[in-house]
């Protein structure tokens, strides 16, 4: 039996992914990380710091996916309501977790500033923890959901840490072709030759670079045999028409 | 009367983008470049090259926003289905559109190249047309949806052309304030900052740079007058802590 398709949807919490002031790289990393796992990303969503947003958006991916991560939105500060989000899209309480108290406690700053910092020990009932290898506070999950940092760093922190702890499926491998040739004039035998090969995703991506047009041609499955026969195939198509592809 | 707020969703369209393989930039241009106009991106979806993502995800953000951009999908090969299902959600034909039509058809390319490019010319019925000041086949909208390339110059070669065609409401302007504090340490103050400024959205984005920790401050708002109050305000409680911030 080949082995299952696990797939997931990825959740940009923040204000400043929508206005413009960030560029968001976390999908990306994600995307790939937990590919290598065997876990897809099947669609993101980029929501603002707003309650409603943040809770229909995990109740609506978490039923239609076998995992959900969410980035942003944990710290300390009053836009920071992920946590708060998540306890509610489950209908649990925000308890203090006593692993993160105890570790925000051991902080060598003021008390006043120790209670504030609290805050970020809050967590849904019931939620594990997804240990921070960047050494600040972790993050949590709770069922299928797991909430990680937004800052590119800590949040890559967080999700190494699940490398072992989560269950893929198939791993999807991809082979890129490059040629400097136009999309039309590739079109055609492109569609054929994906007509031919079912069982792996051909995706065609056109480019200009240094005043010439090319096309990159990415070929994506599961099987690698397939994947290198489909390769061929390609670089066939490609030298039939008189491009030098280049892998 | 104060002007209206004006929304608009984004959907990036491409399997590039979910499989970690390509970083999404058009998001942030959009982003920037319709709130410059006083259109908000509200939130943003990255979707699959599947008909059903598409077509559902357009036609429920349709209706939510006053706008609804799309990137990608509109080449000439056979994963580039964006144009078929915009038709599909308005429930209108994919007809060929004789400007883009006449365009491609004095490419100077082979017969059957063309007959491939004319790929490009099939919009949905009653579709107007997106210019294209990068000089290949233009973008197109129906309704108050707008499809635009997914390769970034193209996507804004497109967008800037509809700068004097969209309408816009207010405009959000924003001031930001960095200073080398931790999030903690100000969350208190700033939450009461906050609770006074009710017409003014502070966010607060923690950072690590060359080993220190520190944080942005992001007032956001549509009254110029406003945002200077409050800017002041979060400096002098800055200062307050012996923090020095810097605009």
């Amino acid at each position: 039996m080949p082995p299952p398709i696990v797939t997931a949807a990825v959740v940009i919490i923040g204000n400043e992914i929508l206005s413009g002031r960030t560029q968001d790289t976390n999908l990306r990393d994600i995307a790939n990380t937990i590919g290598a796992w065997g876990i897809r990303a099947m669609e993101a969503r980029v929501v603002p710091d707003t309650e409603p947003a943040i809770v229909a958006t995990v109740n609506e991916l978490r039923v239609r996916h076998n995992y959900v991560f969410t980035t942003g939105g944990i710290g300390s500060t009053h836009d920071d309501i992920t946590a708060e989000c998540i306890a509610k899209a489950f209908g649990v309480n925000l308890i203090e977790h006593p692993t993160i108290a105890a570790l925000i406690r051991n902080y060598p700053a003021p008390p006043e500033v120790i209670t504030v910092a609290l805050r970020m020990a809050l967590v849904p009932e019931g939620a594990g923890l997804i240990e921070n290898l960047a050494g600040g506070p972790p993050g949590f999950y709770v069922g299928n959901v797991y909430v990680l940092a937004g800052i590119p760093s800590v949040m890559r922190a967080m999700l190494g840490s699940l490398a072992t702890k989560l269950t893929g499926g198939a791993v999807v491998q991809s082979r890129s072709v490059t040629a400097y040739v136009s999309e039309p004039a590739i079109a055609e035998p492109l569609r054929r030759l994906q007509a031919n090969c079912p069982n792996v995703e051909i995706g065609s991506y056109p480019f200009f670079k240094e005043g010439r047009i090319g096309v990159t041609l990415v070929a994506r499955g599961t099987e690698a045999n397939l994947l290198t026969e489909t390769t061929e195939k390609i670089k066939s198509m490609l030298v039939g028409m008189g491009a030098m592809p280049t892998e």
